[in-house]
């Protein structure tokens, strides 16, 4: 597409032709694909590079029977079936590893982060946006993703996490199956969304 | 890299080569291209395809000078030199548009976001997840962006909003300049930030 320098493979791989799956193969996501989508969108951009994302991949049967509890009744049967399902949370104590993350300016920690409010409102928008990261670099491995916030998140966070750790969304994973998805909904055009001043 | 489907020189745009840019040349950023960058992350997911995201270009000499004055001191050589200036904001009004952008199940606006704080909350995770992907359609665009939280949020709405759309962050784009950025900070190894279950 003119104006744009990324490959059109590359946009329809990651924008126009992915979709959030609803239905799953049985093909199972390895902890290769895990690990290559992390190292690859571990590099994009937060505030103070303080990366408060953090993932729970639920991969046993338990744990499993665990989450699907605290699933909303239309979400349960996609996370049942999916063959890998992330649980993303922000880490409200992210403070606590940015003198490594930023070298150049190790006193953030203390002069920006040293209260809990405002760490948790800059893990909050930092880690969304590390989520969307995380939707796309699913994509990139040739992979749906399928994220939910219909979910008990205080059970959820007592459940795999702790009082430190907020949950943002679930995230099922897997190559799409049979009828994965409705047709492409509507989307806002340019004129809608965009105001020059 | 193995265990990913898209290609190294797309990673390599996107995540691994691509910088937040501090400095810019002056080439312009065109309407063509900002209408790219739209048209290509649009299609990127948001719960019940809401599309909250609001975007105001500053191209103007006369608003880029009312935005620099809510600024943070240290941000402000940035944005006073960036060719394009765009504020991204949420719309907490999203629902009246939903019945058009969720057309199998036009009922949501009503059953689902009739509270305000509901929509609020909605639209702030939302639309910080397309603010995520504007980021990497910026560099899907060659471009290279700058976000930026640091401004008086307030006057940045009383300024350039209204009441109803909340500002998330302000992304300066353009051309990578003179020492546009820091060595790479290190990131989170993914054993510090996946746990398995």
């Amino acid at each position: 597409m003119s104006g744009l320098v990324l490959h059109p493979l590359a946009q329809d791989l990651l924008f126009r032709e992915a979709r959030t799956a609803n239905t799953f193969t049985t093909e199972p996501v390895t902890e290769e694909q895990a690990q290559a989508i992390y190292d690859l969108v571990k590099y994009a951009p937060t505030a103070y590079n303080q990366s408060p994302l953090r993932i729970v991949l639920v991969r046993s049967d338990e744990a499993r029977g665990r989450l699907l509890r605290h699933m909303a009744e239309g979400n349960q049967p996609k996370t049942a079936a999916a063959p890998l399902v992330a649980i993303l949370a922000a880490d409200n104590e992210f403070h606590e590893e940015l003198p490594r993350l930023l070298p150049h300016f190790p006193q953030a920690k203390d002069l920006l982060f040293a209260e809990r409010p405002v760490r948790e409102e800059s893990a909050l928008l930092n880690a969304t946006l590390q989520a969307a990261y995380f939707i796309l670099g699913v994509r990139a491995a040739g992979l749906a993703a399928g994220p939910m916030t219909g979910f008990d998140f205080p059970g959820v966070q007592k459940e795999f996490l702790d009082d430190d750790h907020t949950p943002l969304m679930v995230v099922n994973i897997g190559r799409p199956g049979e009828k994965p998805w409705f047709p492409r909904s509507p989307r806002l055009a340019y004129e809608e969304v965009v105001t020059t001043v």
